[in-house]
């Protein structure tokens, strides 16, 4: 419920999500230093984040499984990246059952090491590859500024991770996973994302190809939005990960692993909220359609309910998500406020004069005020809900790539970048080198998000004017 | 893959149950003292109990939520029962990012004491209620014995955590959770557990009533497969979850909570296996039925392959969760093994004699040899296999019904008591004390499992003579 008033997005953008965070019931901060509870309404939008996923991954052969939250300390040695990009944030139990433990155990950040160690007992023959399981759970990585859904010390996720015969099965495999993650996130979540490879210093600790797709916030910082990345045999030759091929050789495993999080709710929240509060794309929103009867005494309440109840029923018996709010003790203009702050993407409006003359009157979340309202027959009603949440759903992923494609700035020299970045996203050519790559963070804070697959051309890079090759995309960054 | 020969049930049990865990890859042993791995196959009969107990859940107006995995050490020490319960049994995080903690956090054992935190601060107003949350993930308790499933250092689960206005509300929904307990594992799991309350000595840590279902394994000893507690205002004063009522009078709240764990798959590998391994009941088996093509040549194999996919198609359609086996580097035999071994309910040969004469040989598993194999025709094999599946799955719940009953016995004195516990069940009159109850379990190693609801008549206690108001169940226990 509704319990204080948001800032506008333009007041304090950061304090606006905050406040639809809480407000919205979406999540709340934990009695822990650097958790969050999802409450039941958020995690319902993310059962159907992970429903959707879950289905395509088994579609494509994928199988879930589930290994230990606590991982030997020694496992992350094996690995030198590994243990340097992640012994920093472990949290680690030292004491089990009252005694100190021989050695002591880390809460997972991620699952490469203990997954690897069971690949190495379970693959022995070509005929067990590839091996593609997904584990879903949370891990956690001691974060020291958090932010909800965005950064947490524990976080919710599925964490893929397979093991092929060959490097180029594995490459096969990570552009196949970053593939169901880009469509995933245009048609699913409307959020129109870039897809692309990260330079080597943004890469995954211990990946030789770590992939993104990258979304873009109504602040125009960047968030992540998932990854997905090829190991080479990094990892099979630190955990002894091998099988014996067609010709009885011996040989490692090449290995990936791949992950979306609960901060694709945040890129939710910042891609389509507006000041009202949160705006849910209809595949994904737990309520698609409110229902709000409207009435003054019990002669009116009598007709408003039963076409209240009458077409709730057909709503939901077409499957649609729908809400009777009946409650009595609040108004409807507050169930109003209260449904637009948690995003819902429709609201079928029922007053007297609706019921007396068969129609009702829907209002759209994505377009405020009267431009979003209508008046339509009851007859047939599911078809017409069906068709406007369709129509909802495409308007926000317009929206937001017509905003994408309008932050996004080719510059012709370096000080254009800098300008650029301070408010939106620069494409701009570069050599690689990691030097070129650091000025630009030291001098703007803005990072290289990907670089497109496909390129074309030849330009100068922005920072050092020597010969570049590739086009990056550059902005601050959650 | 089966990779080495079971014990028989009559040999040894104990390890019978653990060649049949690891050998049909349910489970395997984590690198991790006393956790578990749940190996692909294990986690989609989990993935299948769970969401049939979702979809109860939810159809009776529970959501689900995420609550952190760590609980400040502090919060058990606000129920004393509580922490007198669970304090010998946690694993501790002392260290996060490198420091020590000010305050060491538990990796939960189980959430009574975070989630009430929360419901503190989210309840204000009987508006509010009931509060209906499930919580699905694992726990973690650092338990010195364990055995895969039936007792691991981390296990998974729900949990579920509902607050009440009145104690009436909450004893209605514990007794509600016991029932969806009791139907699914009746009528899904084909397990004829016996539902009823626990003796005081039996109780969860904190709780005013703790209910239970229990199972007869094939060697008699009895498996708690789901419990149900009741807290009256245990917890809602350790936490201060209060309201106001309609009076506008602060109330503490009536709080219940509930779990089945993947221990219940421990319990249906002990209730249906047989000395070729597992027995699935067809309801919640990953894979419900086997297509095993049978040929010697190139002409055959075309014929018996068209066959098998045309009929692989068919029941695939008709929603029958279904695994063609076209592996061709072992045979038929080593696959009827192989399949028996993982439980498989139902397989389907198909030799070449067989694709011609139109027809296909099924084979149940619940009846090995010849009695269990049958030729019917190959028009309209999805109601035909449907329809066996059924019939299986009755025939699991009637065999695993009638073993209960043979069991069960009312002993008419002491002595009798402690013969029938030896190798049963003893449903014996008991005066409630629990110096009786001791005193069985000292003499006997049997303790009380639970008592029924419905009790008739009165007797004498079979320890100490004194009139007794109820009989309960005594059995040696997992």
């Amino acid at each position: 419920m509704a319990n204080g008033k948001l800032p506008t997005r333009a007041e304090d953008f950061s304090e606006w999500y905050n406040q639809v965070v809480l407000q919205a019931e979406l999540a709340d901060y934990a009695p822990v230093r650097g958790c969050m509870v999802v409450r039941p309404y958020g995690w319902a939008l993310w059962e159907n984040i992970t429903s959707i996923l879950d289905k395509r991954f088994k579609e494509t052969g994928h199988v879930n499984a589930a290994f230990p939250t606590l991982i030997p300390l020694s496992f992350f040695e094996k690995e030198k990246e590994h243990v340097e990009g992640f012994s920093p944030q472990l949290a680690v139990v030292t004491h089990g059952g009252g005694e100190q433990l021989e050695e002591p155990l880390a809460v997972r950040p991620t699952s490469e090491t203990i997954i690897g160690y069971m690949y190495a007992k379970w693959i022995k023959s070509w005929r067990d590859l590839p091996v593609l399981i997904v584990q879903w759970g949370s891990v956690m990585r001691w974060e020291l500024r958090t932010k909800l859904f965005l950064r947490t010390a524990e976080f919710y996720w599925h964490e893929g991770h397979t093991a092929h015969a060959t490097a180029e099965e594995a490459k096969e495999e990570m552009l196949r996973i970053l593939d169901i993650y880009t469509d995933f996130s245009i048609n699913e979540a409307a959020l129109p994302v870039l897809k692309g490879y990260k330079s080597e210093s943004e890469r995954f600790a211990g990946a030789q190809i770590t992939t993104s797709i990258e979304g873009m916030m109504q602040d125009k910082r960047a968030l992540q939005c998932g990854t997905s990345h090829y190991f080479g045999q990094n990892f099979s030759r630190a955990f002894d990960i091998k099988f014996l091929d067609r010709n009885n050789t011996l040989q490692y495993c090449e290995t990936t692993s791949w992950a979306i999080s609960t901060r694709i709710i945040g890129a939710i929240i910042m891609t389509h909220g507006d000041d009202q509060g949160l705006i849910l794309p209809p595949r994904l929103a737990p309520i698609q359609v409110v229902i709000v009867p409207i009435f003054k005494n019990d002669a009116e309440k009598g007709r408003v309910m039963e076409t209240a109840h009458r077409l709730f029923a057909e709503l939901k018996g077409a499957g649609i998500r729908v809400k009777l709010d009946d409650r009595e003790e609040v108004t409807p203009g507050y169930k109003f406020n209260d449904w637009e702050l948690r995003g819902v993407p429709l609201r079928i409006e029922i007053g007297p004069n609706d019921a007396d003359r068969n129609v009702v009157t829907l209002a759209r979340r994505d377009r405020p005020g009267r431009e979003g309202k209508s008046s339509v027959p009851q007859a047939a009603l599911p078809p017409t809900v069906s068709g406007l949440l369709d129509e909802i759903q495409r308007s926000l992923l317009e929206r937001a790539t017509a905003f994408l494609n309008a932050n996004i700035h080719q510059p012709g020299d370096y000080e254009e970048l800098k300008s650029i970045v301070a408010d939106g996203w620069a494409f701009a050519w570069w050599c690689e080198s990691p030097e070129c790559e650091a000025k630009i963070k030291e001098d703007t804070k803005a990072t290289s998000r990907n670089i497109p697959f496909d390129q074309s051309g030849e330009g100068r890079c922005v920072v050092c004017g020597r010969p570049a090759k590739v086009r990056a995309y550059f902005a601050r960054a959650y």
